[in-house]
């Protein structure tokens, strides 16, 4: 973002390439063109769920495109759907899901906004929940909001068809949430709303509802879903493949370093706020010979400096170094995938199965002699047990290299 | 119902035997007998629709069940579903259905329990409206409802499975309505529930709903649908074959004398209150040659009697009499349908199709000349029109006779 048109200096055309970078789909181009002919700032909506606290860099696909907006000039809603969560699952169903009190609420929304405001100006930002305008709600409204939609356009929800096809249950509640959502974007009245490409039908209806309520609708923008650093999932907590923005500046630099290449530039595409430009140059230079490494090392510095700072970035950077200073890590090391029994799995069967030892008992030895490193770190407990989601840099002796991920 | 064993002196058996008789589905049995023999008195449930307060021998069929009950000494609860009434309908679709005020339902109240409480004993009969509980729940109490259903369920309705398949549309807020409907069995505590076989899918949602909330299930009773005076489609006043409780004592003597013998056996079976041994000693006198005629006679002003009293009926029988006094109308009429192109035939074209007349220029001139009479009484107006789903007697001459049915 950096060396752009910003605000009032922006143009129309200079603000959709922005808006447009790095979406998944923009509905409808035409509409969102007439609403900044207006000149009047657009309110943009993004919903968040209040029982997830921990951010991690695929929330940040989204919140780096709604920094953006704000820095042309449009005010930004953080909404916490906190009418919901103070619902709970009330079909008694997931006892892991019991109703939040507005305490819990309250402390989910801190922790959340803390961890925003390392990207988006706090100043700028019009944090909402959803309750205060869904608990004035009665019976007879909810059911007027229900007459707004079919039963048949919601069972062509990807999810519900799936479910209803394939006879898992839909509780009927489970039609409301869409519509409550929708009603959100009423009582906002929201010109442009983002979410992840999977919240696409519930960002339309945000639309349907608008109308139906004589409000022009909302354009929705929905941004593509980040993969972990497993390469091969959506990056999601409960899969442990993410790495979470209040995690410590050499936490965030080692797993950004161990993914693959392939993956570092689709993380630079979503997650850089590089210009495209100089993207497309460090491009240029891996085709014609250069080290990837060091265009992993240039973005691991960018993303702990965008949470941690420039100084942690820095030391960040330093300590990886002197980690890996004594020894070259070849370029083309084995990736190596193996699957736990549960969620961890002890450090001898990854060194048996990457093939860095013939045996779990020659594995254990070669960690009491102390030729064992993980992640540039000698180790000596043979009971250390490698996490489920993680890639590890496994060295054995001077020579022996593996990239093991544990999925 | 007379002549048999009421409230606290009819055993579970003989109550069973009352509670059974012209139903068309009772579940379950069981449950009922040990509602029973708690020897407690039941809360009786029967939910009324508060935009059509006409009511017709149709209603009655349920209606004279609760009388049953309410004899043997249960207490009724006649429920006016005010609260969707007072919604409308949301969809917007439906014109002739704007939402009902509080002052239009109150009217409607009244005008309803005037009727019903020709049957049932006003002292004994709690006269409830849902809007008092259901105003009280807000969106969240609703979202909660609806978690206790699913879709799959609901869509296993006769008349939702039926849409969907037809690729019509069903509103959410339709799978909300048999919900609020079961709600109200909790609200209500009702140990049984009435209502015809059209409303068993609705009856049964009550069952779950009342687990859902702690609540031993009602059983349910639904009771067969009354055909029409045309002896085709269910009664139905947008059929206009209707036998209105508040017409005319000599406008019901009429309808009821006009129904064929067959109608007439279930008419009797549904709604009259001799007791069955009294109606099958009538059934076999007519199977030894007895006329017909008599039995309709006598039920015609069993029910006349039972809107408008004993002397009105005296009065009706009396005038049916005198009109049909100077001839014989022969036992075996011809029966003529005709299809009308609106709602309303003139009478030339009728006694044409019906071949009373060769032509409408003959049928003009024999009402002219007042040779034409209808259910016994002569005409004289030639713009005459006979209207959609009666029946009626039609003479011309000493001996021409037809009974014609529009339809």
């Amino acid at each position: 973002m950096h060396s752009r048109p910003h605000g009032a200096m922006a143009t129309i055309e200079q603000q959709l390439d922005i808006i447009k970078r790095g979406c998944d789909e923009l509905l409808l181009e035409a509409e969102l063109r007439e609403k900044l002919k207006s000149g009047r700032p657009l309110r943009v909506k993004a919903g968040f769920d209040p029982t997830a606290p921990d951010l991690h860099l695929g929330h940040t696909v989204l919140i780096n495109k709604l920094k953006q907006l704000q820095d042309l000039g449009h005010p930004i809603v953080f909404l916490i759907g906190d009418f919901t969560g103070m619902i709970g699952d009330p079909s008694g169903k997931n006892a892991t899901r019991p109703p939040l009190t507005r305490d819990e609420v309250e402390q989910n929304a801190r922790t959340y906004t803390d961890q925003v405001f390392k990207i988006l100006d706090r100043a700028k930002t019009e944090v909402a929940f959803n309750s205060a305008w869904m608990d004035k709600l009665n019976a007879a409204d909810i059911i007027r909001l229900a007459a707004t939609y079919t039963v048949a356009r919601m069972l062509e929800r990807d999810d519900f068809h799936k479910r209803y096809k394939g006879k898992q249950p839909i509780a009927i509640h489970e039609f409301l949430y869409p519509l409550v959502q929708g009603y959100d974007s009423v009582a906002l009245k929201a010109d442009l709303e983002l979410g992840g490409t999977d919240q696409k039908f519930n960002l339309l209806m945000g639309r349907e509802v608008q109308k139906h309520f004589g409000q022009p609708p909302q354009v929705i923008l929905t941004m593509p879903l980040l993969e972990g650093i497993d390469g091969v999932n959506k990056m999601s907590k409960s899969l442990g493949n993410t790495v979470g923005i209040t995690e410590p500046p050499n936490e965030i630099f080692g797993k950004l370093m161990s993914v693959s290449d392939d993956l570092m530039w689709r993380y630079i595409e979503l997650l850089s706020f590089e210009p495209p430009q100089k993207i497309n140059a460090k491009k240029q230079a891996v085709e014609q010979g250069g080290n990837p490494r060091d265009v992993k090392f240039d973005f691991a510095k960018e993303i702990v400096a965008r949470f941690h700072g420039q100084l942690a970035a820095q030391n960040a950077a330093r300590d990886f170094i002197a980690r890996f200073r004594d020894r070259e890590v070849p370029t083309d090391l084995p990736e190596v995938k193996i699957k736990p029994d549960g969620l961890n799995v002890p450090i001898a069967r990854v060194l048996k199965d990457a093939r860095l030892a013939t045996s779990i008992s020659e594995a254990n030895r070669l960690i009491d002699q102390g030729g064992v490193k993980v992640d540039g770190e000698k180790i000596s407990d043979r009971s250390l047990m490698l996490t489920m989601g993680r890639t590890y840099l496994l060295q054995v002796g001077k020579r022996k290299f593996a990239r093991v991920t544990i999925a």
